[in-house]
Order: C-alpha cells, then structure tokens, then sequence
C-alpha cells in the first residue's frame, strides 16, 4: 500500500521484518491521527502486538505470528512454548491457529517460510483485486463497510484490493466509506488507505448508506467477511445485514471480496456461527469521551449474519463465484 | 417528564415559564452528563437559546418562541422586532415561524396565549401517546431512532409518548434505543428520557438495529417525523429509511409518530422535501475529538425520505391512520 509522508509517498505493508529478529508493523491503534510504528523484539511483544489490536484483521494477525515463529526460532526460544503463547493472544483466531501450526511444520527455513507464508497472503489479495476490478467501471461509485483493507490483510486487503487495481487501470472511482459503528474501522483505517493512494472517497454515517443507495448513487457494495458458511451465508461486522438488504431493495449488486480459506464448509448456516457480543464500552465512549447516560444499558454484537440470498457474488483469488457455484469451487 | 434528582424524581417539562418574564429549559447541549438549565432573560436570549440548540425539536422550538414573544411583550419590546429577531434563529423553522405568528396573532393576554400554545402542544402529545399505547402488547421490543421525545415536545414526545402511556398502563416493554449518529440523539437524548422514566431500554449502535430485527428480537419501530407530504412519504433524521426497510425485510410494523399539522398537503412527493446537508465537523469529530484523516472529504446529509410504502401506519393525535387514509382525514 502507498503511505504519504512528508518526505514522499512511500510503499509499505502493514506488517514485515526487519534483520533477522525484528517484526515491524504500523500500530493501528493510533491511526489516522499518527503514524506510529511498533517493534516486536520477541514472542511476547508478538502476543502483546495481537492481543492488544496494534494489528488486527484475520490475514495480517496470521502473517504476525508467522514472522513471530520465526524470531522465536532464530533466537532459540523453546518453539513449542513460543506457539502456544502467541495462540493465545487471540483465543478464536482461526488464521492466528493455522499461522503458527504452518510454522510449527516448517521448521527448516523459518524465515524463508514466513515470509512464504506473508506472500502467500499478498498475492491472495491481488488476485482478488484483480478478479473484482473486472466487475468496476469507470464512473462507478462504490459502498464499503468496516475496514477489509491492506492493513488487515498486509497488502491490497481483500474489499480494497479492487477498488485500488481499478484505480491503478486509471479507472475513476469514488468510494463512500461506511464509518462503522462502534470501533470506526471504516472512518479511521479505510478513510487513511484511500487518502494515501489517492483514490476519491466520502466518509458517511452507518445511517446515510442507505439514502445514498434510494438516489442512485451508489452502484455497487463490497465488503470483506470473516467466514463464509457452506450455503454462502457470511459473517461480517455488524451493520454488513443492512447494507445488503438495502442493497438489495435498490438493485445494487452486492460483492464479498475474500481469499478462498475463508469458505468453511463444515458450517451449514449463517445461524450456527457463533456470535461475538463486546462490551458496552466501545458504545458507550467514543475516544474516551461518553456519549451516554452512565446507567443505560448497552449492547454491543460485534458481528451480524448476511444471508446468501443477498449476496451477488463472492470475489475470491480463484475467480467470482455466485452461492451456488461455492460448494463446487472449493 | 420524569426527571431524576439527587432529592427524588421531579416532573418537569423541557421549557417553561417562571415567574412573567423568565423563560427557563433544559439546556439539551450538555445531556446527558449533566442537567443544566438556561433562564432567558429576554428575546435576545430566547433567540441564542434557539439559535445554539440548547432547546431543538419543533414543537420545543415553537414553545420556546412563544414564551419569548410572551416575555418581550410584558417587557415593552417593540414586538415586531423581536418576532423578526426570534424568526431568524433557525431560518428553516416552521414551528418556530408558526408560534410567532400565533403570538402576534394574539395580542391581548400574551401568558395565557403562549400558554394555551404550549398545552395544545403537550395535548397533542399526550392523545399520540394514548392512541400509540393501542398498538402495544406488554413484551413488546420496541426500536426507535433519534429523539422523538419530551425534550423535543415538551412534554410526552411523539414516538417516544406511546412508549411512556404504555409503560404507565403497566405494560412490560423494552426499547432498542438507535444510538443516532451523527448528532447521537438516541444514545444521548432517548436513553436519557427512558432512563428517567425507569423505561427498559439497550442502547445500540445503527448498525445493530436490522441484526435485531433479523433475529426476530424487535416487534415494532416507532419513529418521529418532521414533515408528512401529500403521498404519505415522510421526511426524518437520517437513517429512518433504512430502518424503514429493514422493518419491512422482516416483516415487522414501522410506525410514523407526528401531530396532525406535521401533515403537509402542499407538497406532492418525498422527493420535493428540501434535503439539508450539514457540516462535516459533525461526522469528523465525537465531543471534539477526531476520528477521520484530516483530508478525507465527509458528506453529511441531515434527513432522509422514507416513502409511504415502508410506513404501517401513522399515529397522531386524532388516531392511527394509513397513507391512504392520510389525505382523507386532513
């Protein structure tokens, strides 16, 4: 991804290493106000780095950890104990479990692997980018949801990485930005990915999507997904189910952008996904400021359910699939 | 309305008059950490007072202003003057031209008039509140959006008056309280009357309404309204349409709660309703704060239009009425 700096715009990722024993990431904590970096000098600032969201997005913790492994190695840290404490920074990371465990299987060239393992991930993403900008046309203005950018997934993202391909083919795009209540993921990381490369957007209320939808200007949605389920159902941050059904209701085509590994077959339904609830404190305050009286109470679900039927299409690195064409393809 | 104090519960109104000639309210800015009052003193005040949002809602701001012209005629104003001056603190204010007109309309005993005004509000209210309460079963899960209540009214609210009769009749009930971004009237203002009353309520964020609605968890939507036009389309605070939809989604009534002069015969369509676009301060920053890269653009359109298909029915104080009823009645 570009960053501007003052000295130039600069290509980066959201994660890499630095020497043999040194993982570097930018803290996400404090974007976009700052652009700070955090130094992982071993497997504990590795647990430290997750558990405490400095990175986050499924693909991007996975290739930390992956790095993590092997400076654990490198510096001759028990590999078994490095493993089991940097799983636990997350206790339902599945690309977080499946990071490591490649590590604990490929121990010969541990940073050969990771970084394997890191491109494995980018090239995923391009893919996808590449597959999803063939559905964009010039002009078109385009509706994403939360943050499934290359800060989540180290390089392009997976709901970004067609709209950056379409820009890098000089198409002309304009992106609405969804700010995503409550942890603004949409106004404070995918609002700072577009300004660095340079790409038009708008932030808009979680409330103002739908308006923009009723007049006709916006001409497609993409979103990331954590999980696809066998019947095509998906699992995404909260507010995902309302923008498809207000997608659907204007005869918007809706896409969910993400790499193949997220199909879970062995899940039949949206409804047997286990769902998250957070505490009251991310609706409660914003930036340490609240918002509410202090005796009201607060629910916080951190993901909803899409429904397959809402879904145009599925843009993966191996093509754009619909729901019926999933169980097939993989 | 219900307010809680240190010494016991105190019924209260959002302004009132005390004494001949001091104007005092609740100064909404500062809700819900702390509960200010603001006396003016004369028009000029009752002006600022409109102008700085320390009182907002129509039928609050149409009180408000007929106390004002009330007070500048005991005080020998040039009342004129003062109506022009009170007129100009929100340019777009129908209430607010129509309290004033009243007052200079009736000269003779300006306390009795401005508080015949005021009651005739109120009443106005209470009868919605009656009529609404018809339409709700104790267990009721009830989601509203903004703030449709006392504090905008004066006294009861218009969608937030059913809620209140229904409660007092001892039906169980529990609100699903939008939080209402940008302005966070939910979060700030609904949970806070609703909190007064000792009303069962969650405090979501807008994202979370349609998961609600999805898992069955919602049985009804009242909202509030700023204009009703011929077709029965309603103008309201953004985000109200894509509840609106989402209700109908899942099979669930969505009710419009408004006096009957909110009806506004002259205008054909949802589509002809002016649309304000407000600043982007209000989408950049929480309480001061900011949450968006500095040059990222923001769009921030004020209200929606919700068409008459998406709307169950309408609830005002001469009963409950469909839109092809609407035209018939008034």
């Amino acid at each position: 991804m570009k960053v501007k700096k003052d000295d130039g715009i600069e290509e980066m990722k959201a994660v890499w290493m630095e020497g043999d024993d040194r993982v570097k990431m930018i803290d996400q904590r404090f974007l976009p106000q700052e652009l700070r970096y955090y130094t992982a000098e071993d497997y504990e600032d590795i647990h430290k780095s997750i558990k405490n969201m400095m990175v986050r997005g499924a693909p991007a913790i996975g290739v930390t950890a992956a790095y993590g492994m092997a400076q654990a190695e490198i510096q001759g840290e028990n590999i078994e104990k490095s493993a089991e404490h940097i799983k636990s920074a997350r206790p339902t990371g599945y690309d977080l479990f499946h990071a490591v465990d490649y590590m604990l299987d490929n121990p010969e060239e541990p940073i050969k692997a990771a970084e394997g393992y890191a491109e494995d991930v980018i090239e995923k993403c391009r893919k996808i980018g590449e597959n999803g900008a063939e559905l964009i046309d010039s002009g078109d203005n385009i509706l994403t949801h939360c943050n499934a950018g290359a800060l989540a997934t180290v390089d392009y993202g997976t709901a970004l990485a067609p709209m950056r391909i379409a820009d890098r083919e000089g198409k002309n795009i304009h992106i609405y930005v969804d700010e995503t209540r409550p942890r603004l993921q949409g106004a404070r990381l995918t609002a700072w990915e577009l300004y660095n490369e340079d790409i038009a957007h708008s932030v808009i209320v979680d409330n103002a999507s739908g308006h923009y939808m009723q007049r006709g200007e916006i001409d497609m949605v993409i979103v990331g997904t954590d999980r696809i389920v066998a019947n095509g159902d998906i699992g995404n941050k909260i507010g995902t189910y309302e923008k498809a059904v207000l997608a659907r209701e204007n005869d918007i085509p809706f896409y969910v952008a993400a790499p193949a590994t997220t199909y879970d077959e062995s899940t039949e339904r949206g409804g047997d996904i286990p769902m998250e609830n957070r505490g009251g404190e991310e609706v409660r305050e914003i930036n340490g400021s609240p918002i509410t009286p202090r005796a009201s109470p607060v629910k916080n679900p951190a993901f909803d359910v899409t429904p397959a039927e809402f879904i145009t299409g599925y843009i993966t690195e191996k093509g754009v699939f619909s729901s019926k064409e999933l169980k097939k393809m993989f």
